[in-house]
């Protein structure tokens, strides 16, 4: 049959003038429509006007806003549905009612506009009611059209959240007159008064009648869906998803079907495979008699689907099977045929989309109707075992497969989580800075809970803010909260590298630790009460909530099996202890790339120690002090090591500026001097002297390297003493000793000839040969400016993208959190840069970086070990930069792994498409 | 006459081998030998051995470290020599004796050996008392000689420090035994002694002998002198200039002229044209019958050259004419003869060099011989008077001149500077932050200098560290002095922008406000006490010290002249207020390239409504408060706008955290409380609140514009009122509006919007029309590499070196005092960034901003407002860049417009230079 006009698109009766793939002109909607009707599935018939009248609406405004036969095309289509669907639109006496909905490019749920039941008037209300031999639905019908067209095409609607809505203003005042509260307590006669007091009030409001002649009601309607593509909430939804303003809206009408017309109608919602596990088989919930919202409102308890769900539904319930069967059937057992004809269009579906399905149908009078299908959303494990399964069934290939997880799901699978079926009272929200879940008592500092850790209560640590000094107390606690701080904080950045459950910059919260007081939206907790963290969301929730453990699966392992062989990235760990180092490659870590030090130096015996070397006076007064740490730190080395088992350990010497090691307030600093045996006045002296402005540009880094050389040569000399030690027991180190916050060249050849002078002198003493070699981590801007000059020198480069990314912005990751809301809000930066590596500012200086220091060392090894290293977004940036590896927290490795292996399987697609042209 | 040796090169006597333009082959000190040589000049004859046979000697150590033939050579040199002076080396009964000297390719100061007296033993010496008549200069010069080569050439000397020269030992020891003090009061048979004792010494050390053959000397000394280019003082001193360890001494070899021989002898040095004022004529200081380094020990007074000089000292030092002329007697009268030849040889080098000659000269026996030639240092006004005057007299052009004069030496010419004739009492050196003198009472606190000011006592502002609230203070001070601080903290750059002599970072200070107490290196001073600052050299002086005015010359207009004919770059002023607006333009700016606005927020009236405005907890207590500050700037920028009348000026929006202009202490915090009205506690928590660990990189900038918009709002109405208020009395205005910290194209299109809608708004309601661009400062990387998306909004760029500097080497620098200097001492840094822009990092990124930026955008502005800007290196730099301006403190602007000429010229040699090959 041919086309009635350019602009419009039928579909049903066996006809689909669209298809799946003309989602630019059809939306989402209309092109699925389309497909499902190209599959002669049963979809009721409409047809799609396309995007581009939209732009054609726009640009005519003023005039007739609608292309040359148009409105002749949609007559035509009208009397195309109406021969398949044997009504007349706007005829009396079988009246064919219709919706007209909305549908871009994407989905836009909710910021568009729809009407429904499209096509009544005074006469065909009636026409309706005999037909469907049901006047209280007809009139219900009636009235939510007067209500929707009110409000949609004529614009009768509340300008402020405080105003209410004039229609549900009337029926309140009925319902009060009736004395009912329910909605469907009304009857027919109260519907019929309902609809003249809407009329009513339209007629003040506009000085016009409804329109009784449903053409004017569609043309109205039409035009009022393409004006809702410019509505206010439209265009703030696009600023912030970056959807362009010149896609347009599609307007699809279609003929209306009921779900609640008696007993032999029903309604519901039906997956391809369980979407919380991903077994294979049609899982859903249905509800008879009642309208699609109904399923989602959650008025009436609706029933599952398939007799195998009822059954563990009810079982899980404690509701026995003769109860079962008579209260909660299945549709399986209410629809026998019409299960079994949902079941085969559900297997159709999934070949066709080769996805697992999320299916919309109706049964209006014992027939079924399809009214939308999309990809299901699923939860982590359920994405893979679809995933693994359909490659089992050759539905899809490998490479397609890993597309069809989303890295960071997999976070899911290694945490702990919150039981999803359990009760729960959000206080607040802050940033979900390291997933998992985590309950335990509240504690005010890292004193409170390691004593807590002694006695296994479980605490969480509620801080401002944390430091290296929380580290320990960090450690034993189930999960950190704070009041500041942003994703990239010290609290977020350590808890995910120890896949510790925290959330930060939880600004609600009032902290009062010397009260031992949390207050927090005007609820108050004392120590010792219980809190419960969501990691993965941010929620702070009072007392406890059960939580579940992970597990990982045989598929997930398949899984990951299959990304391994994709990927051309390495994926190290950032692990700073033996335990790290254990989980990195328990998680499929190749190495660690990021050992920090820092942690090294605190601890008992250390940290003393430590302050000794800042405070002497003398060079011998310093070496003693060091001399008593070395000890730990080979032993620390040792074990890692040991763990890494001949996987390259990238050691990054101390970096933080020496103040951080150094008691803040005026009590602790008197413990500290009493205990050293010197005058507090000569500690404060010290510690003034310390001070600095902006510590993070200030002494701290290879800085102290120069400065204070003693350090790292303890630090560089216990490191290859741990590495002799394990030789002699057999087993290899691979040592990569990386110099942090590097920006000349002359800078790092001082270092690193002192580094090989030291190797020199351990090596040469114990007679033995150790790999090593010397690189740079890459984070400040003048490092990416000289990467030839710095590559002749180093042996690898790694980028510290986190203090790049705080100099390449001039933005302190620790202060940002007073801006950047406002900053993502306004749409000037589409993420937070901490979150996501920035590829134009600090990827296109990684660009240079890697450019110019590969041209100048062509073994030169380049890897990132900076946050973004576990961010999957950040990892396929830099694949595409060409890195050799990424190092990522430990509990990140499989969803970089996954990251490197789509990233990889990108590029292959990219460069076939290119092929093809 | 022929070569000898490829690589000996012949002088004196009419011969010439060599030239001054072969300082690679001859180092500095032969060459110009050579030159003299060449010109007829009396130099005593000698030879220098190129610096190829240095390369040789390090290459064969352990063989033969000569070339073939050098031996031979060197005899047959000598010959020549022989010949012309008539004497022979090793003769008992005449002998020639020769001095062996190192010359580098650049002066390398007393970093290498020289052996003088060179062929003496104990025959010669006989010899040389006979033909002298003077048995104590024989034996003196035999002492020396022993002693040099002890110490030189057979190492005979202390290890360290603490270690006693064992031959100063000897001749102290023999001191004592005659019970006497000087040295010339020995008498020869002392130095005989000395002579045997010295001898005794050799052999006891070394198991030899000194050497009696001459020869033998002689090639010791040689070998000594090509080994000190590895000495370790000259290692360091190379690694500290970059000096090229290839380079290789010279040596060479000279016959020696005695000006001590008796009242027929003399020794001098002369200047061409007077070193101080550049007045034309001989001018220098002699001796007679003394030696060369007599003159500059100053044990004896030396007399003037010239009668003109002559009287000129006399009577400034009030010594009659006729005592003048019984002791104190010119050359010009001593010996008028040689008076004579010195000028014409003064003449013939002046002439020869084309430029003012310092001549080192020695009388023997009444002849004239000159030992060396160089141009002669000079002060800044010399150096203009004599480059104007050479030009005058067609010694050399323009270009010459402008390229003849440092920059930098222009600052003495624009500040009050300490007499240089006065006594002073250095207490310590800090860094020279500010040039210019400063004397006055000490008061350690904006408030006391206020104080003082109200009473015209002159006050010296000593502080810690200054913060703009000290600006008041700073802006009534004398001179500022701060314990803490780099060339670029606070104080410094406020104060070049005041023009006002400021020491910074005088770590030897401890300061004690409360007791009004200030400790330097063990003295003490009270408040009130007088204390003078010298901003040039960083000296700090106990008491008063007489200053000079400072005075433009006829010759300094001029050359100024000269050099705004020749430079490309516009140069414009930092100027903040209508004062510094004046200056600017009367030192010749050609507008404000950067306004600072925070100023316009302190002072009376200001600063307490900003404060208000910071605490306002309604958006209409805010409008109400910032509409008091308004009235104010409108007349800031009304006077700035006037003075500059039409010329651009480039207002900086406010930069500064909020936080700076809250109190600090509690005290004063609880003062601002209760003055505003508001609880301590509240504005405790304003102040938490905006508390922020690294301030560089907060919430400043561009950033405030985005949060905090009625702020900017503000500004730019003030702005814009201002001009149309301007505009009613005839004075156009050319406005700038410049967004700070700007590193994102929609920040700067949002911030733009607004200020497009205020101006179209305050113009609109006034009818007026007013010029104006929009562009930012590019001061973050991310700018740079951004610039072509930004440069598509932005009308013009302006660097803001001291942030990016910051940035892109991750350095505060605030805090960069704390390693700089190790920096820079181990040559990882050539120079201080902050002082001068960093060629290759920040001006990388720089360039690609450039590059970026204007193909983006052809017709952007380019210019620089960091504190480079005045610095002559970093014009230079920019220049090359293709900036279109430079903006610097007032006080600069001279500088930056004579280095904008030389960076010109430079180009137009180098494009010649080019051309010729």
């Amino acid at each position: 049959m041919a086309r009635v006009h350019p602009d419009i698109y039928f579909f049903g009766g066996g006809i689909a003038e669209g298809r799946a793939n003309m989602r630019e002109l059809l939306g989402g909607k209309g092109a699925n429509l389309a497909e499902m009707a190209s599959l002669k599935l049963p979809v009721p018939p409409g047809f799609t006007i396309s995007t581009r009248v939209c732009t054609y609406y726009y640009q005519h405004s003023g005039k007739d806003p609608y292309p040359r036969g148009l409105r002749e095309g949609v007559a035509k289509s009208l009397k195309r549905i109406e021969k398949i669907v044997g009504r007349r639109f706007g005829d009396p006496d079988n009246p064919l009612l219709v919706s007209v909905r909305s549908g871009a490019r994407v989905s836009m749920p909710g910021m568009m506009d729809t009407v429904l039941n499209l096509g009544l008037n005074d006469s065909t209300v009636e026409g309706l009611a005999r037909i469907t031999n049901n006047p209280r639905f007809a009139y219900d019908s009636y009235r939510r059209f007067c209500q929707m067209y009110g409000s949609v095409v004529l614009q009768l609607k509340p300008t402020n959240p405080h105003e209410p809505d004039p229609f549900e203003e009337i029926i309140d005042r009925k319902k009060a007159a009736r004395g009912v509260t329910q909605d469907v307590e009304l009857t027919t006669e109260d519907l019929k008064e309902l609809v003249n007091e809407f009329r009513q009030l339209i007629r003040e409001r506009t000085g016009h009648d409804l329109p009784q002649d449903p053409h004017e009601q569609l043309w109205a309607a039409i035009g009022a869906v393409f004006r809702s593509w410019r509505n206010e909430r439209a265009i703030v939804y696009r600023k912030i998803h970056g959807i362009p303003e010149d896609w347009g809206t599609a307007v699809t009408v279609q003929s209306m079907v009921f779900g609640n017309l008696g007993d032999d109608c029903a309604t519901g919602v039906a997956f391809t495979r369980d979407p919380a596990t991903g077994e294979k088989g049609i899982y859903g919930e249905y509800l008879v008699n009642a309208q699609g919202e109904d399923v989602v409102a959650g008025v009436r308890t609706p029933n599952q689907i398939s007799l195998k769900a009822g059954r563990r539904w009810a079982e899980r319930n404690g509701i026995s099977e003769e109860e079962r069967r008579a209260r909660y059937r299945t549709l399986e057992e209410a629809f026998p045929d019409l299960y079994r004809e949902l079941v085969r269009i559900g297997q159709t579906l999934e070949k066709h989309f080769r996805d697992m399905q999320d299916i919309e149908f109706t049964i209006e009078r014992k027939k079924l109707y399809i009214l939308q299908t999309r990809n299901g959303k699923r939860s982590a494990e359920a994405a893979i075992r679809i995933a693994v399964d359909m490659v089992g069934e050759r539905l899809i290939d490998r490479r397609t497969a890993l597309m069809r997880v989303e890295p960071d799901q997999l976070d899911q699978l290694l945490h702990p989580r919150l039981d999803p079926q359990a009760k729960k009272e959000v206080l607040a929200r802050g940033l979900p800075a390291s997933p998992g879940a985590a309950t335990g008592e509240i504690v005010f500092s890292a004193e409170e809970a390691l004593a807590a850790a002694k006695e296994s209560r479980p605490v969480i640590l509620v801080r401002v803010e944390t430091s290296p000094e929380d580290i320990h107390g960090m450690q034993v606690a189930q999960g950190v909260l704070t009041a500041r701080g942003g994703m990239t904080s010290h609290a977020a950045v350590v808890a995910r590298g120890m896949g510790k459950c925290c959330v930060v910059g939880c600004g609600e919260l009032v902290i009062d630790a010397a009260e031992g007081l949390l207050s927090v939206n005007g609820r108050t907790f004392h120590r010792g009460d219980y809190l419960t963290l969501d990691g993965s969301t941010g929620e702070v929730i009072a007392g406890k909530v059960p939580t579940i453990e992970p597990t990982m699966s045989p598929a997930f392992k398949k899984f990951m099996g299959w990304a391994d062989q994709e990927r051309r990235l390495k994926v190290r760990a950032n692990a700073d202890t033996p335990h790290d180092a254990k989980i990195a490659r328990d998680f499929g870590a190749e190495g660690i790339g990021l050992c920090r030090t820092e942690h090294m130096f605190f601890g008992e015996g250390r940290i003393d120690a430590l302050r000794e070397t800042i405070i002497s006076e003398t060079p011998e007064q310093r070496a003693e002090a060091l001399k008593k740490i070395k000890p730990f730190q080979r032993q620390d080395f040792i074990e890692i090591l040991r763990a890494m088992n001949g996987l390259p350990v990238t050691v990054r010497l101390l970096d933080p500026p020496l103040h951080e090691f150094l008691p803040k307030t005026e009590g602790e600093l008197r413990d500290l001097a009493s205990k050293m045996g010197v005058s507090y006045e000569r500690l404060k002296q010290v510690c003034d002297s310390l001070y600095e402005f902006n510590p993070m540009l200030g002494l701290r880094g290879s800085r102290l390297g120069i400065t204070d050389p003693d350090i790292y040569k303890t630090q560089v000399e216990a490191l290859f003493e741990a590495a002799i030690e394990l030789r002699k027991s057999g087993v290899k180190s691979q040592v990569e000793i990386m110099l942090p916050l590097i920006g000349d060249r002359k800078e790092l050849e001082i270092l690193a000839a002192q580094i090989h002078d030291i190797a020199r002198e351990v090596l040469n003493s114990n007679g033995a040969k150790i790999n090593y070699t010397i690189g740079t981590m890459v984070e400040v801007p003048r490092a990416c400016v000289l990467a030839d000059e710095i590559a002749q020198v180093a042996e690898f480069f790694s980028f510290g993208t986190n203090d790049l990314t705080q100099m390449t912005y001039g933005i302190s990751r620790d202060d940002a959190g007073k801006f950047l809301k406002a900053y993502l809000d306004r749409g000037i930066y589409p993420h937070d840069p901490f979150a996501h590596l920035d590829p134009k500012g600090v990827g296109g200086l990684m660009a240079m970086a890697i450019e110019r220091g590969r041209k100048a060392n062509k073994k030169l090894k380049l890897g990132i070990c900076g946050e973004h290293g576990g961010d999957p977004a950040s990892v396929k940036l830099c694949h595409r930069l060409g890195l050799d590896y990424v190092s990522c927290s430990p509990y990140r490795v499989p969803a970089a792994r996954l990251a490197a292996a789509q990233a990889a399987i990108e590029e292959r697609q990219k460069g076939a498409a290119f092929k093809d042209v």
